[in-house]
């Protein structure tokens, strides 16, 4: 069993080294995942003479457009965890993606992340079309781009005890809105990337696929699902009258079940495995809490999604940043991605509520800023897929800790302006 | 990503399978691990003309003493998981290892472990020496004869609500100490067989090996464990009295790192990685509870051990099972498992508390009877490192499996006997 005391004592080292970087970052109040990429970054570019501990760990990563099992067997298992990953952490996003929410929020939400996805797309695309020229790459940075991750906001306003305030419900509301965007623009970005030669029939066609299923999937959670949760809850009630012990599933297995399936199906018909694993979750959002399934998944993710991190910063050459039309590139991207999110989020959710003040304006478009780990998935999707270079690869990367960094102390700072009475009326006034 | 979706796709179908063996299983009682390994050798041995759904799935085991890595990609990363799933399952068996009980627990639960372990160990190695005569096969199977697996017995405790009963607190203490024993006597086993050449000084030297690692963690479960504790601990509260917020550590993921690093430790220093994180969760067993690990580390393992018992069932061979002789040597190692853990535990009960009755000797020794998932584990232990012909590790697993169905009618009829008169007063008789 040579294999798996090599392959415990790597997991046991890889873990170790992303917990130190997630340790070192959440001091500075940066989200752990942050320092999880930094630490492999450092891994995978560092080498001590000869030594390195890449060869150490006997860990090869295949090239790029080569096959995953062309790397040593120790790096298939890591990176099969690493994607695994990715799959149960969009699962459980979609858990948080309640369709009753999504389809009862309000007006101004909805601007706010339709014009929060479409600015940024339309920019990521151009500025690569215009340097770079190659239209998969554009079609993936612009996806890339698109995609809000809520968790350090939320932390913010959660800290903050903002809960309430009309900013914060927006913000929500518009995170999942967009979340269930930015799968349609993946689907159809894969999709069109995927066909080769580009035709405006084929866009169309990809469009509406994406389309028909996303709002098939919220077509079952609003209709099919309370259906069949009925006849079971039923049934189990007639169990119980009738003086028998009912049947209980394991309720875990089931929705890991479901989750893999429509992950595989997706990907077998073209799309990403992750939209496929994120609708499965908003299936069992309206449940997800009386089961506990947000809990257990929460174990189970927590175990896998550091090889997904440590990973996004293994395949982060930096070599290639001292190029100086990349470092220009980069900066572009990054002051895009701020002042689209910025323009779209906060002018979408005052056009959709009038009453909104500039100060609201300023937060909920700064509060939509972060990427996080969603644009790193969607570049990584592109990046395995061939359809991204890994120069472009790092650029998101970057692009995606940058805007995690940038936004919550503008964040907090808005936040303290607009609600300072609040603050002093309860005398909290440590944040 | 061809490979992603065929693991994907392999995983749902499996993760279906075991859950059907399972359920089809719990209807008539039986743990749910049995209709998993029921599905496993159903899989690996039916086929349907040309057709099997290995092929279909692309699954393909390494054969005896083969590399890991002979076996197809999709193998490997399965057989990960179920390398996983035990070595999980055994930590959580470990969270429940609370030294303190176990230094604490009585003279008759004492006695009850240790001849359960001797005269279950002494016969199973008698009667292979006697009929196939390798020593390291008789080793194995007597070291597979000796775990119990408590699990169900504990189940119709708590079904039948006797928990309070003295021959409850009997069974479940001796059970902990039976686990620790189990495993002393799995790394002796393990070091002898692989050491080739035995001699007196060899099983000398290893007894005193592993005598001295388990003593060794014991020492510092008592001593040092909370020493740590209450370390972090002030430290936790001068921070809060100083007004600032503690730093909270992620217990799961260090839980999971101590686990891996004792699994790869045992594993480097020739003992089985179980051994190390069943080591390591006896480490975590004083605040299991308190940080919730119990609870967490089910997950995890929910997710990993259903691979483990397929693939338990993916290596019995039904066709070796027409040979007289070895249906022969099945019927006597479970008449041999059955009565020696009977005579075993029940007298060296009654001998440790003069004041229990026949009934009560009675219940102990057929509650100590099911060998469930551990005396598997070590059976597959020796058949991937060699030790241990295909042919007696199949019929480890039909006397675990049989053991596992035999014992739960008996203990709850003599249950019953016993307890009649506390059933008919609180009106229970559905029992």
């Amino acid at each position: 069993m040579e294999f798996m005391l090599q392959l415990l004592f790597t997991m046991a080292v890889l873990f170790v080294v992303s917990r130190i970087g997630s340790v070192a970052v959440s001091r500075f109040g940066l989200p752990g995942l942050i320092g999880e990429i930094v630490m492999g970054v450092i891994i995978a570019n560092v080498t001590i003479g000869d030594w390195s501990l890449f060869s150490f760990l006997d860990i090869t990563i295949p090239g790029p457009g080569q096959e995953m099992s062309e790397g040593s067997h120790v790096y298939t298992v890591i990176k099969v965890f690493s994607e695994l990953g990715v799959i149960f952490l969009l699962f459980t996003v979609g858990l948080e993606t309640n369709v009753k929410d999504l389809l009862g929020s309000g007006r101004a939400a909805m601007l706010a992340a339709v014009l929060g996805v479409v600015l940024p797309f339309v920019a990521g695309l151009a500025i690569i079309m215009a340097t770079d020229g190659n239209m998969n790459h554009a079609l993936f940075m612009g996806a890339a781009m698109v995609a809000t991750s809520v968790g350090i906001t939320a932390r913010i306003i959660k800290d903050m005890r903002l809960i309430d305030t009309r900013e914060a419900r927006i913000i929500i509301a518009a995170a999942v809105i967009d979340d269930v965007l930015g799968m349609i623009v993946l689907a159809i970005v894969k999709g069109v990337a995927g066909s080769g030669e580009i035709s405006i029939t084929d866009i169309i066609t990809i469009t509406l696929q994406a389309v028909v299923f996303v709002s098939g999937i919220i077509f079952v959670c609003k209709f099919i699902v309370p259906r069949i949760y009925n006849f079971f809850q039923r049934r189990h009630d007639a169990a119980v009258n009738a003086g028998k012990v009912p049947y209980s599933a394991n309720k875990l297995v089931f929705a890991i079940i479901v989750c893999l399936i429509m992950a595989a199906f997706a990907e077998f018909i073209g799309l990403a495995a992750i939209i496929g694993s994120f609708l499965a979750g908003m299936l069992f959002a309206e449940h997800a809490w009386e089961w506990g399934l947000e809990q257990k998944m929460e174990s189970i993710t927590t175990f896998f999604i550091s090889f997904f991190f440590l990973n996004v910063g293994f395949q982060v050459d930096i070599h290639a940043m001292t190029d100086v039309t990349i470092i220009i590139i980069t900066l572009v991207i990054i002051a895009v991605a701020l002042v689209t999110k910025f323009v779209g989020c906060g002018f979408g959710a005052k056009m959709g509520d009038k009453n909104l003040d500039k100060d609201g304006r300023n937060i909920i478009g700064v509060g939509m800023m972060p990427r996080g780990e969603v644009g790193i998935i969607v570049a990584s999707i592109g990046l395995s897929s061939g359809a991204m270079s890994s120069e472009l690869y790092a650029v998101v990367v970057l692009m995606s800790v940058a805007t995690t960094i940038i936004a919550p102390p503008i964040l907090s700072k808005l936040f303290r302006k607009k609600y300072k009475e609040e603050y002093t009326i309860l005398g909290e006034d440590r944040i």
